[in-house]
């Protein structure tokens, strides 16, 4: 078995080539949930939404968000009627999100997820890292923001001060996917929002720590690959680069794989982590993206 | 002030021909709010959408529900999901039925009703009956059914045996509009499911009784012209016929508007209602409308 620590863009373009080498029930997908919220009445779990739509090659994969080729007709109606969306949830999308809020009052965040996975045929386990509703608030410089308020109405604009998640409880069956499996991959999502809030469940660096974990910097240089991660991190006071990332997963992190670019990196990298791979990360082709998958799949001790 | 009660098919045809020959703010339309419920986690008031869609001409006057053209994307990828929906919600609709929810939750129905209309560049008052939450329950040979599970699902087959709705408050402005008007327009919609729950508003017959009040029978010889109507009422018992019809609105109407086919009906009601209208209510093109609503204004005292 290999689990995956996923946010909601970088991790989800790893596991487009991990999916293609990884027998699929030998797969299973720890999603961060901080962000999930109400929306237009239904029930919005992006990062959960994006490993789903990932997971059946539905994914439009230039927003990394929502379906591909998905229309916008309730949106746009929405928007002429003076009542506009802040998230750009798309028909087929909306439906994805209706049926996970009814599934959900009645059995909670994971089995709806489990029911949606295997509606869209997919075979790997897509675990919610909590049931809980949680919060995550961004401090900046014009104020307390949500998440989504932050990112989409401010554009990620404002000077980020602090971050600030809410306690949750750990998903059912994330300690014993740790525990059960040969590998864990931290795929290149930001450490911030996305792994940092799936690392602080009670329990989860402690399985670490026992079980061989390879993560992929999401930063190139002193800049993310994409989104706002070295924001939030520079916020946190954590070097914005692949040793600051490295640093975040010190006391169980076995490997980190690195852009080719930060070669020069590797031996400081040496001195936090066992092992250091230097690759092409920037996914931009499926070709990388299997390079890249089979390379952490390599590294993994017999 | 012309005011007409209304149900969700019969009356919307007769609001066609009205709103052609009534200035658009001396008209307010109650209507029907009995069968209100949530469907997919929006709240569902099909009456008031029909009235409202067919005020701003975008109603579908095939089915007398929804929008015209519009299009099933997010109701299709349901029904794909496994998790259909009962009723047939449109991508256009399901804005309209998101925001009517979301406005509710902050205004309550009746402001909910009046910002969609204004919206929808709609300047007649469109009041429901009612802001309470009710209920319909319709009994029947094979149990006691939701109206829409009968409607919808069972498709208004199994034998009727009793019709149930819970009492609810009047919405604040319908008195003072039925008072206000000149004439209440009773309009062919269905007497049982439609027109008695607003009838059995408190105050609303009273009112009525100091108001010029003209009903267009929506039966024809002993047969429904559309819908379960005549099996309503024949399970409370009421003759299905214009008499029928006249006997339910018999303590406060002064004209009926019946069939030219029931001509010989005309001296059995002329012992029940004052005066009797002969034309032709079969209402299948916009001529025959506006001649229903011009025979119907005429009508009025002066």
């Amino acid at each position: 078995m290999i689990t995956v620590l996923s946010g909601g863009t970088g991790t989800p373009k790893l596991l487009q080539g991990i999916k293609e080498i990884v027998k699929p029930d030998d797969l299973t997908i720890i999603v961060n949930t901080l962000e999930n919220d109400y929306f237009s009445g239904v029930y919005v779990s992006a990062d959960i939404d994006t490993v789903l739509y990932t997971m059946c090659d539905m994914i439009n994969d230039e927003f990394w968000y929502g379906v591909k080729g998905d229309t916008f007709i309730t949106h746009e109606r929405l928007e002429e009627l003076g009542c506009g969306e802040l998230l750009r949830i798309g028909d087929i999308d909306r439906a994805t999100k209706i049926q996970k809020t009814q599934l959900m009052q009645k059995y909670g965040l994971a089995k709806a997820c489990d029911i949606q996975a295997k509606n869209m045929g997919i075979k790997s386990k897509i675990l919610p890292m909590s049931e809980e509703n949680s919060d995550i608030k961004i401090i900046t410089d014009v104020g307390e923001l949500e998440f989504h308020d932050f990112l989409i109405k401010h554009q990620g604009e404002p000077e980020v001060l602090d971050v600030r998640f809410s306690n949750v409880k750990p998903c059912e069956g994330i300690i014993d996917a740790i525990n059960n499996s040969e590998a864990v991959i931290i795929g290149p999502s930001n450490p911030i929002t996305s792994i940092l809030p799936i690392l602080s469940l009670e329990g989860v660096r402690d399985a670490l720590k026992d079980t061989y974990v390879i993560a992929v910097s999401p930063i190139i240089g002193c800049e993310a690959v994409s989104g706002p991660a070295s924001k939030f991190m520079g916020a946190l006071n954590v070097e914005v680069s692949s040793i600051g990332v490295a640093k975040l997963y010190q006391d169980f992190l076995d490997t980190i794989v690195i852009d080719d670019e930060d070669l020069d990196m590797k031996s400081q990298l040496n001195q936090i982590v066992n092992k250091v791979i230097t690759t092409n990360t920037i996914m931009n082709n499926l070709g990388v993206k299997k390079n890249l998958a089979q390379i952490i799949l390599d590294s993994i001790p017999l």
